[in-house]
């Protein structure tokens, strides 16, 4: 077996270990020193553009995360071999119990009762709470659905929306043409889309003017899904309340970002959820033994779709 | 029927309107204009000590919260008098998510990334989960049982203590004896305990000095189950790592406090759940009918256990 990692922006010997910790045999090579010919199942994370191309002997891509337009926005992607992400429990955890953390934020006026802490303040008059709550997951693939059943469980009213019809027992997921239908219910935004074509930018003035006065806004999917000006102008006129962003259109976020220093705006460095080596060599290893097998591969991506 | 209110640190109005709604036959009387000889069935909320002893004809005493210590530590406590409390989903989903809230607001790292953002810092080199997490709710009834099935269904690691032995099939219950047993184990300790002769000062330095190194703080009971100079000292000893507090030995919150500057602590003002008159009304209506009846109450507190 013939592995093979192109993640020039991460730490790698983790992964080459954990390769190893899992099965001996198989050999492990990182870019640049790889063998273009001979690797049969390639690993990316924001690999070098065109460099897809020179591999001639693919059986097997697969993302080191759960995002993929890394692989599908590269034009020497080579069409016909499948695509594979990561999906797992503890990803979901992650991912997940930050989404949490950002609705309770808001709905618990943490911010509020951090300043009155400051100010030595014992205010009681107002509710604790932001009464009611509908909370909107965009985007309801693994992620955003487990996301969607967790705050259900713990009480709150929650639905969702994806572009393609999804079957959900317990949650009402809009799709297709019901967007804006969606989108004037809520008064949580909870966005968990893939980067693709059709959802550049789109978290722009165009979607927050359909949206309740004073929804919050929760970004944990990519930066360029979003348009930080409109953010911006749109806190600042109350259509938005606030913001808890994870992603940014660039990254790291520049230190002159006006992102950075507006007080209804929280950030953190894209880290909401993290792939666990541990988790994923485990998946890349049994999906590569399917595709020598010719056996139904497990998260495989739908190309058409672009997730 | 005749049903007295004492309250005097409430706003009632919105409780008598409510009865009202419900049955327009009831007959409300507010504290200092009741009738002590005709009220069958008080309701009470940090009533003035010595005024149940002049209620001749009570059938029934009612708690407006879930809490009833403000009732069993008054000597004018009339024995024999059923006691009842509130029990309501609202109550349970509020203080869960004000739990949840508080584990979140350790477990994310919010306080680095809310310095980091004044900072301008993209710092991606911290795991941004405290990891591993082990989560100890302290008191296991109606709301810490709630908050512990919540977590757990979140994928978080819970186990729980009560006094009594509790069955949970999910959920590890130490009791008795096994206190330190279970105090020994955690890393997030959340305390739902009633206040009780031997819960006083239970978060004390006898307490903290069985925790691991680095337990968070998480009380949403009552204040002096705590002893807030201990707290300051353990924190400051790095015991504990901080502490998210909703309950005071005095309340307010006095300004020369020291626990409001400190950094590591959160404070709210004793609001992590409020009684929703609307989901309480009902039930003391309900419990009335019932005492009036003789049939079984509904959450009645069992006075030996003094919760």
């Amino acid at each position: 077996m013939n592995i093979g990692i192109i993640a020039p922006e991460e730490k790698i010997r983790g992964w080459v270990s954990t390769f190893t910790k899992y099965d001996e045999n198989i050999k492990i090579s990182v870019y640049p020193d790889i063998d273009y010919k001979k690797i049969e199942c390639i690993c990316l994370w924001k690999q070098p553009k065109g460099v897809l191309g020179k591999l001639k002997n693919l059986k097997l891509i697969h993302s080191m995360g759960a995002g993929v337009d890394h692989i599908i926005n590269d034009p020497s992607y080579p069409k016909g071999v499948p695509i594979c992400r990561i999906s797992d429990d503890k990803l979901s955890f992650s991912m997940t119990n930050y989404i949490i953390n950002a609705v309770l934020f808001h709905h618990r006026r943490t911010l509020k009762y951090q300043k009155d802490k400051i100010d030595r303040i014992w205010d009681q008059n107002m509710h604790p709470e932001i009464l009611p709550v509908k909370i909107g997951i965009l985007g309801f693939g693994a992620l955003g659905s487990d996301a969607a059943d967790k705050l259900k469980y713990m009480g709150f009213d929650v639905i969702g929306y994806s572009l393609n019809k999804k079957e959900n027992a317990k949650i009402k997921v809009f799709c297709g043409e019901e967007l804006d239908t969606f989108i004037s219910r809520i008064n949580i935004l909870v966005c968990t889309v893939p980067y693709t074509k059709k959802t550049h930018h789109l978290l722009d003035k165009k979607l927050f003017n359909k949206l309740q006065k004073g929804t919050y806004l929760i970004n944990v999917s990519r930066g360029k899904v979003q348009n930080e000006d409109h953010i911006l102008e749109y806190i600042d006129n109350k259509t938005l309340s606030g913001a808890f962003l994870d992603v940014f259109e660039i990254e790291p976020l520049p230190r002159s970002s006006k992102l950075w220093n507006h007080e209804k705006i929280q950030i953190t460095p894209h880290n909401a959820s993290i792939t666990n080596e541990d988790a994923a060599v485990p998946q890349i290893i049994d999906n590569y033994k399917r595709a020598l097998a010719g056996d139904i591969l497990v998260n495989q991506v739908n190309i058409d779709d672009e997730y």
